[in-house]
């Protein structure tokens, strides 16, 4: 399946021209923003807006007709009422258009019979003029570095390594705009709704070939081809980690799944068996796959499950000393050499040396102790890696304080490298205003630097967790 | 257990004077910021610096030792090297103090022996001299209504139902200051760290006892008597919401308790046990004791476990539903009348009316529907209670979407009362930092109209769930 020579979805990712038809001068329709966002992101190649009134939109001169545009397309985006779409696809064929992606909703979804129709006539005439199709019910495609925004919410042009794949348009939103604050950095996110036409199965054989995809993570609601789905699954997951978000596991989601993208969710034993079979991730919430997607954009493969923690709080060490057992991983004691060696640069009271590290508390942290304390930890013979927390909310009343944080974040990034063993990060904040700004500049040099950061201690140990069980499935079957 | 005349702790909770040893002029020391604390609350009592130098601090005339001060004392604290300690309770003994609490580390929890016995001396010479003890290391008494603030971090004198005890400092501060961005407004906090006098059972027993305490949260690593525990526990949990952070539940938890606060922290299976038995709520985190603090502190008590729910996204309706049924709750179908109403204020395409209830998605929500919406589904005779979604980063672009949110979320906190079912709202917010602003102006006012706001769909489902069946078990054993 990993197929050498260019796959068949390549082009419809990399459109040299693309039209919008229901582009509109009109802030309040929906084909402005479609529009708007190709505009933002100075898409590499040409764009048309197509409307009734063949107004320009935006300073780019208006069509009437998908046909009347004097130069191919190769990508259209619809945001018209539904029942003139049908007339559209006979447009997209007649320009030989590669790939038409359908935002309009109101088909298959809604579970009444004329709808369902309609979408089918749709998928048929796209099918016989050899046009793909995206949707209908669905947001399309983000590719940042050619400048594609179909979701004019993404403003970046910035690259990364993560794809995703989504029934749901506004997860796709969601994960996007969160996975962006986090750290994230994004290949490619497709939305593709109802699924007339091409499916999740498509997508994720596209960025198993992908090369800029290298992590990929999807939110399904159901597949029209359980075995297709299954096979690419497994060769994929072999290939590249899959983190999967399964909506409609429940009595209630079903019902949900059925209002959302009129597919059918299947049951959660069987969807939940797949995952276990293909060595593909399952997570439990957007949030999550965000914090998966973070460990393996950022953390190398750990060479097994025993963490080191250093970290400032007792309380704390105490809660992610529970989490990563919890979580499965190994919390052990140091060796004796090493816990001999921290005892001589940590002070008694109110800390600890045998793992977790509490490093002192008060006001400020020796940054040279500090250092040697990650460096005695991570060449520790007994560690895999090592998971580091600090908090916001103690380090942000006077300037001082503020730089100290500063220094502390900058002894990890520093070390990154010379430490030898993955790391990741928890910075804990309080989420005043004030605290969340503090967070967010912190958190955006560790990205830089190459760190994951968390927000709490158990999402770190989830992460770190799932990391390692990804590896060491796929070290097993193969 | 519930007594009518005051509890014997009132008087330690509630004291005239305050003495704090270690005060000084100098940032740099912990007693400066123990001494300021309660000058920046306006502590009402009297207040005395106690420091070798006897120098003023704050403008407040310094003593060189606790005897000299010519008036009464009733609770002093503590914050000078551990040896030097003892000397200082004989003086509490000698002004007839009614509590002393020792901010000072390094006794115990070192694991030390010589460290093990000085602590043991401290007590002794206490328990002797009629002084109770709360610590050593430990933060001691927070009670915003009078100004008691021995943490320092806390400037706030706005009082509420929450009442929290805390082996950890750390996590005492984490609680209280996350608790009161996330809208928790409390009672009394208390962090008693090596509990060589007074223990959880204690403080448990008071805030049963205490009348502003409604909810009461509590992080335990360790207790000195079970059995008096699990007794007082039964009892309270009968007549309050417990909800409890067990930390040291795994063998490195445990370790790490041991370093932290030098208690015993028992097995995994006793705790679950104890907490199943007596109808105490256990949390897995601080994050969600806040989320269980805000249920009980907002929501009355649902008629039982059916939701409605309404809110905007078709991929968080499904993610909600399958939240909720995995958390014990039931989304039932609406009934056939409510279904036909809901169809008439809503647009076919991209919607539900089945329940979860898909609300117009694009740019903005019509009030006057949304209104409608939350009125059909609340008088639905299938729905007990309402969980209520809105996401922001769709409503921040523009002025109009802001105007947007702020209307919608206006509908709810109006007419919160006439819906006549608790309502549990959910803002999500991909946390940069203008939509976290948003988030928290739009939070604190739900929760000034009576509504607990969360973070994620599934923190709602979770908090809601566990409010429930804390009322359940009530109901069953008595």
């Amino acid at each position: 399946m990993l197929i050498k020579e260019r796959h068949v979805l390549d082009e419809i990712f990399n459109p040299r021209s693309i039209a919008v038809v229901g582009a509109s001068p009109d802030p309040n329709k929906a084909g402005y923003h479609f529009f708007k966002g190709l505009v933002d992101l100075k898409f590499d190649g040409a764009v048309y807006p197509i409307n009734l009134n063949g107004s320009d939109v935006l300073g780019f001169k208006g069509y009437r007709n998908l046909r009347d545009v004097p130069a191919p397309i190769d990508y259209v985006t619809v945001a018209i009422p539904a029942y003139r779409v049908p007339k559209i696809i006979e447009d997209c064929v007649a320009k030989s258009a590669k790939i038409v992606h359908i935002f309009t909703s109101g088909f298959s979804e809604t579970g009444e019979a004329d709808r369902i129709e309609l979408e089918a006539q749709i998928a048929e005439i796209a099918r016989a003029g050899n046009v793909r199709v995206i949707g209908p019910n669905c947001m399309g495609i983000y590719h940042p570095k050619i400048g594609l925004s179909n979701f004019g919410v993404f403003r970046s042009k910035e690259s990364g390594s993560v794809g995703f794949i989504s029934q749901s348009g506004g997860n796709t939103g969601d994960f996007g705009r969160m996975g962006l604050v986090r750290g994230l950095r994004f290949s490619k996110l497709v939305s593709y709704g109802n699924a007339s036409d091409l499916d999740s199965t498509d997508f994720m054989e596209y960025f198993a070939w992908d090369s800029e995809t290298k992590i990929i993570c999807a939110y399904i609601e159901g597949v029209k081809d359980g075995r297709r789905f299954a096979k690419v699954l497994k060769e994929t997951a072999m290939a590249k980690p899959v983190v999967i978000l399964k909506g409609g596991l429940t009595k209630a989601g079903t019902r949900a799944v059925s209002s959302h993208t009129g597919v059918l969710a299947g049951s959660d034993a069987i969807w939940t068996a797949l995952f276990n079979q293909t060595g593909a991730i399952q997570v439990e919430s957007l949030r999550e796959m965000i914090d998966l997607a973070l460990a393996f954009s950022y953390m190398s493969r750990p060479n097994g499950r025993r963490v080191g923690i250093v970290g400032i709080g007792g309380g704390a060490s105490v809660a992610v000393a529970d989490f990563c057992e919890k979580a499965g991983l190994i919390v052990p004691r140091f060796t004796e050499g090493t816990m001999a060696r921290l005892e001589k640069i940590t002070p008694v009271a109110g800390t600890s040396v045998k793992n977790p590290v509490d490093s002192p508390v008060g006001h400020r942290v020796a940054v040279p102790e500090y250092e040697e304390t990650l460096r005695l930890v991570a060449s520790d013979p007994q560690i895999d890696l090592l998971i580091v927390h600090l908090t916001i909310d103690w380090r942000i009343q006077t300037p001082e304080d503020r730089k100290n944080l500063h220094d502390l974040t900058e002894v990890l990034i520093k070390n990154k490298k010379s430490l030898g063993k993955p790391v990741a990060a928890v910075l804990r904040s309080c989420q005043s205003l004030h605290s969340w700004q503090v967070f967010l500049e912190e958190q955006n040099r560790c990205s830089e630097g190459g760190i994951p950061v968390y927000l709490t201690l158990e999402d770190a140990a989830n992460a770190v967790s799932k990391l390692i069980r990804y590896y060491e499935f796929r070290e097993k079957v193969t």
